[in-house]
């Protein structure tokens, strides 16, 4: 394992000091492993909470900030934070509105996620959590019941953000929110493994002429290995299972997110979202905004994945209001 | 070699053809393989033109936009364009001002972008070129006589590129990037090699244990090969060769780049941060603004650069002001 880290055990809390020294924008809480934005509680506003398991960088650490996350805990590599984290993070952020939590359906998020909520219910502040599950690969997972929540969750964190920043109420936010998870869907692929930090050894094996198509972000098994093949028919691999859960066709146009896992190079993540593109055009799918870069990671895995969402007219205009975050950053 | 691809001979046209599905706000000239600005030419503007091998995205191509470059020239994987495309992206970005080639230090770049420039000028295109050569590692390599244009490539383009949006003339838009170049230094590290497609194999070798310290962007050796260290060891062998070339204290601080060489994920690139900007305080360097992500690559290659410009007024204001490119935005 070759990686720029100093001893495995502190790779967490030295990015997140990294990430103070490069954003004084944001307000990093290295004891609690909390990015918040430097303005938080925005009195008013209600507040956005994720976090997850570090290593998929730039999410969620990377999205805080106007028009996205108020706050974001960090969990160790691949593992869920604590209930403590995510209740400092809802309390500091609470300007007065209430507070989304936005989890992805991993078991151990969920259940962090849920005491803390109960926790700051107790300390008086309201709490409306929004589950992401829109991996179409599998139905349970290694480390979940029901489908693993992923790269909607990116789109989630924006669209649900741009609202809370228009001032709408909590119960508006968690429609948004929820709206996006039931209209959107993804399924990702790995070409290599990638290796956690404190494990040492890559987390699964997968042979030079092999691909798993399907794969979760912590490197969770997929549908099925299936031989290396051209990127023509690895789209299609991706994009008919999406297509076959959902009707894409009509509405306003789908945005399409083309993701990369870490480790693969923007030149191919480009020319996936070319075949993408083409197989969406074939399938009466009209493309109505896009994104093409690694923004839901598993380290260095190489290899992608596809999320398509369905767009009306409310989240096209929220996806184009102004965001800046480290992460994604427009219009500011 | 497993990659996201169809055919190696197609990866760079297939690739520019999902820029420009993606892209919809730049115009992409496929058959010359050339990014422009979707308004180009912007009339009475100084036209900034680009280019290199492909491989190293988001530059150029991914820095073509409003506040950035007006064109750039993509060419095979690692491999310089013609002075043909040159040629045709120089007239396509010309608004009767003139045009800036930003030209990277390697022999056949140099030469094919010398050749364009004479080519325009016979056309009636005033051209002024500006050749980056901020890489402190090594003075002459595999395809450069003299020093290598790296990381300060970036920033030059974001710095010239709003010294241009502010109509300035061509000679006072060159001056801005003969600074930049004189004020950055920059130094890359390696802890794999990369692949290109049409090779197959990679690019050299490295064992399980060793980096290579000062490696160029296309897999060049470095200054030397030493035993895997430890992330502050490694940013100590890259900030230190920086400091000692070039006096970074004082001034109006500097602009502190790090950048992931492609196959290195964004946490051990925030981890690597944290420990340079270490080095810069005890040092006695002021950071005034930072840059962190993967923004001139080596395909996969794991690994990363550290790059330093000292920044004065002008400078500071040049980079504050609006960019919209696929790879770099703000403010618009």
């Amino acid at each position: 394992m070759k990686k720029l880290i100093n001893d495995p055990v502190d790779v967490v809390s030295e990015a997140l000091r990294g990430m103070a020294a490069a954003h004084p924008e944001l307000r990093v809480d290295l004891p609690e492993r909390i990015v918040f934005r430097g303005d938080a509680p925005v009195r008013g506003k209600v507040g956005l909470v994720s976090g997850g398991g570090s290593g998929h960088e730039p999410m969620h650490g990377g999205f805080v900030g106007p028009g996205m996350l108020d706050a974001a805990c960090a969990g160790e590599v691949f593992t869920s934070p604590v209930p403590d984290q995510m209740l400092a993070a809802t309390v500091g952020v609470d300007g007065g509105a209430g507070v989304l939590h936005i989890v992805k359906n991993y078991t151990g998020d969920v259940m962090n996620f849920e005491m803390a909520a109960e926790l700051a219910a107790a300390e008086g502040v309201e709490v409306v959590p929004v589950v992401t599950n829109d991996d179409v690969a599998v139905q349970d997972s290694l480390y979940t019941a029901g489908r693993r929540g992923v790269g909607v969750t990116v789109l989630l964190e924006k669209l649900a953000g741009a609202a809370a920043e228009e001032g709408r109420h909590l119960a508006a936010v968690a429609e948004v929110a929820r709206r996006v998870n039931e209209t959107g869907r993804s399924m990702g692929m790995a070409l290599t493994s990638c290796t956690v930090p404190s494990a040492g050894q890559p987390t699964f094996d997968l042979p030079e002429d092999e691909i798993e198509i399907g794969v979760g972000i912590h490197g969770e098994p997929g549908r099925r290995r299936v031989p290396a093949a051209p990127a023509r028919e690895v789209a299609e691999m991706l994009v008919e299972p999406i297509l076959a859960d959902l009707d894409f066709t009509g509405s306003d146009g789908v945005l399409a997110f083309v993701n990369g896992m870490g480790g693969t190079p923007l030149l191919e993540l480009y020319l996936m979202y070319g075949e993408v593109a083409s197989i969406l055009e074939k399938s009466g799918v009209r493309v109505a905004r896009s994104l093409v870069g690694p923004y839901i990671t598993s380290l260095e895995m190489a290899g992608c994945s596809v999320t398509l969402l369905r767009l009306d007219d409310e989240l096209l205009r929220l996806w184009d209001a102004p965001v800046r975050t480290p992460g994604l950053r427009w219009g500011v």
